[in-house]
């Protein structure tokens, strides 16, 4: 465990769909997903946004540059009763088409359909989840408020939505 | 700065609204938000889920007891530079109506009409911001998922939101 990190944990993940409407997943080596299909994901690391995080664990995983679309939803939850550990799960648009695999932490990397997660015995439990949701809701990204010099903000976003947005 | 923390921060902020459509809000007495109307809010503490520590500042804060209905939004950012300041802005429902001020940290505590926060200079940028976008979409409280025996997890709750889940 990272004592750097302490015992409140947060990281991001990122779903990216390509044209065909195929999801881009990874088969890691470690941790409670070892061989299972999930979304790359990671620790958010200090001077970056979440939504940064997604695209750097994306990029780094899978070598598809991806940006920020919205925030699809949040996993929140404590493991052994003492670590705060979240995720926050966003919807990303790829931006290149060529998956570069990193072999050190992955088994594999595709762009697999949502049938063929389904069926697949080895698709984790979250994606599961989120398969069977589909449609997903989601909340859009608002950039560009300032909220004020006294906060030192070098950065800053906002996912909400609106019903009015929508209309 | 609390070292305990490191450089990535993940803090938690409730939206309590009454049954005549006031919202609860708060006047800190330090940081960027002094003597602005905001929303409770505070960092979130090991063994403790996101939307456990919206509900436990809420109380600290302000007295009221409530529970978590959704996920509004939320706000991420990088603060001079270097670190990663998240904060996750919870729907709240509240199940009492006597407000206690913690004094120490706060100046007053109040539920305030959308039209009164609009219309007082002091009301923050972020709630400003809000009340413009309001009424807000949300992603719903999804419990009871077990993740699976791997992973350890003492506590798990997802938000997401589906069309499908709407119809």
């Amino acid at each position: 465990m990272d004592n750097k990190r302490g015992n409140v944990w947060i990281a991001a993940a990122g779903l990216v769909i390509n044209e065909n409407g195929e999801w881009l997943v990874v088969k890691k080596k470690y941790s409670g997903l070892k061989g299972k299909w999930s979304l790359p994901a990671g620790f958010v690391q200090p001077g970056e946004m979440l939504d940064e995080a997604a695209v750097r664990e994306v990029k780094e995983e899978t070598g598809i540059d991806a940006e920020p679309v919205a925030l699809l939803g949040l996993r929140t939850g404590v493991i052994a009763g003492e670590i705060s550990d979240n995720m926050a799960i966003f919807l990303l648009r790829p931006l290149s088409r060529d998956i570069v695999v990193q072999t050190d932490e992955l088994y594999a990397a595709a762009f697999l359909s949502k049938t063929a997660l389904q069926n697949d015995p080895n698709t984790s439990g979250l994606l599961r989840y989120l398969l069977a949701l589909e449609p997903l809701d989601s909340l859009s990204l608002h950039d560009g408020l300032n909220p004020g010099d006294p906060f030192g903000y070098t950065k800053y976003r906002l996912y909400f939505e609106s019903s009015k947005l929508k209309e």
